[in-house]
């Protein structure tokens, strides 16, 4: 069996054997050879190649779908960049910063765009499926990202809508990675259950991870500037928690987070976090979920080979402060 | 047979059924039904419909996909408004001027999973077929998007550059709009190729026309200032045409564009296509598309009544100035 590293790397060579940097106009697709060349773990992708071969379908024969997966996540980071005005992304200038909104925007779409091309190219009778499944995992993303942009601009999102954010956000990606190998193997209704679940669950434990990193992490692995969501007054997991428990704490971050944007404010914000215990709290709720996903990972059956390599990827990305 | 403005009546009330105003989060959704109940003239469904119905498929079958070629449409306008900066949009608020950057860029992704999800619902064995031309199309929108705004940077833009932009940014989404009518009827590979040029030729006709009006139509049948284009520097049929000449008046021309952008700017430049008579050139361009559009749609061999219908859309979208 393959190891998540393998799977990522095959990912990672059959990006560059698309040669997208051939394609004209130079404007369009310059962003997006840019975008792709960044890295990035190729996580996804992998967790699509992965599912699919535990499945029994030859990683050839799922690459496809597993870059159609790794183009989709790009391009809602160039629109993302946009609407958060983020200048710098994986250590180095954004797409945003580096050519501008409006090519952020437009090779965003054709990111988008690539995927479906992708995705319909796979020699699969369960095509329909998958790409069902695509479409629904688009439109779930979407909804995330308007509830994430909705919530900074209220004080009482409850831990429970954060969560739900999070899982349509983050979650419903990853699910989808996992389902689409599923349904090219064509394994049953349940197995494909146990898949999105694991995924969905992985992505949200990744998220409150992610939010702690924000805060608590070291800026030169995170790749981002450590306070960018106490800055943007982002709706974190951190935050949320934080707030809804009506202490005198959260009264004193609410003013803490009223204050204007910069070092003061990060670390007020940040001592408050502190003294309220918010980070452990973060980190059981995000094992809690890493939990979730190893439940929902062995409900497909899979032998103990395969789930070890499914433990692995949630490691990865839900255990990076280990 | 029916005409067109009752294929685009039933195309006004297909939209309505979908409900679009039910779905959350609101602020996802509310910029969509803003966008979608702007109306406009629906011709591009019109054209799937009628082009479907012409070889044979009743309208309840090809709807969504021709609904998906709306969405399609009015997602690109949403994101083009924030690429172009522009605050008007068939005389209201454009959707980027009333909800803002974001909820243009994000509700315009969402339109674009719509238009897909739309498709992918049609029941209809040549179903990936369709897919295949819609992505093409968007690709062909993207790169033609791509290139106009590339020229907007240049002075040495070509008419044939020019109108291999149109092509591409116009004339692809109303060859796929008939071509895809043609795939769920099953015509051959002869009849499709006619549709599609039908398409192009049309679009690039509207183009030209669109052009035309932008400096010489009137503000309330347009629905946006006139002068635009002029002031935004914008490379025209018109003026990639008198530039091209290399006269003394293109010289003028140049200075004259060179001005501060506003009301001066848009006489002279006005003034100077009125001396070299650019606006006759540009109606005879678009005489020649339609022309050229109206030999494609005979060679499919339809008769004469289905004919009129094909001609009379011609009419409504490259002869509006009549």
């Amino acid at each position: 069996m393959k190891r998540i590293s393998e799977y990522a790397a095959e990912v990672e060579s059959a990006i560059r054997d698309l040669k997208i940097e051939d394609r004209k106009p130079e404007s369009l697709y310059a962003p997006i050879v840019y975008a792709m060349e960044a890295g990035g773990k190729r996580l996804r992708p992998a967790l699509t190649l992965m599912a699919a071969e535990a499945f029994g379908v030859p990683v050839e024969k799922s690459m496809p779908a597993a870059l159609a997966m790794e183009f989709f996540h790009n391009f809602t980071l160039l629109h993302d960049d946009v609407m958060d005005d983020s200048a710098m992304r994986r250590n180095r200038e954004s797409v945003y910063k580096k050519f501008g909104k409006d090519a952020a925007i437009l090779s965003g779409d054709t990111m988008e765009g690539i995927a479906q091309e992708l995705l319909l190219s796979v020699d699969n009778p369960n095509l329909i499926a998958a790409l069902n499944v695509y479409n629904r995992m688009a439109r779930e993303v979407y909804e995330g990202q308007a509830l994430d942009m909705e919530f900074e601009n209220r004080s009482d999102v409850s831990p429970a809508e954060y969560l739900e954010m999070v899982r349509l956000k983050t979650g419903a990606l990853l699910g989808a990675c996992a389902e689409i190998g599923g349904i090219l193997a064509g394994v049953d209704k349940k197995v494909l259950k146990g898949l999105r679940q694991y995924g969905e669950n992985l992505g949200i434990a990744f998220q409150i991870e992610d939010d702690w990193l924000d805060t608590f992490g070291d800026a030169a692995t995170f790749g981002k500037p450590i306070g960018g969501d106490i800055n943007n007054g982002k709706k974190t997991f951190l935050l949320v928690s934080a707030l809804s428990s009506g202490s005198q704490d959260a009264k004193a971050l609410e003013v803490a987070m009223g204050l204007e944007a910069g070092e003061m404010r990060v670390k007020t914000v940040t001592r408050i976090y502190e003294k309220m215990e918010i980070g452990a709290l973060a980190r059981k709720e995000a094992e809690r979920f890493s939990t979730k996903a190893m439940h929902s990972i062995k409900s497909t059956g899979l032998d103990e080979e395969h789930l070890e390599n499914f433990k692995y990827l949630l490691d990865r990305l839900a255990g990076r402060r280990k």
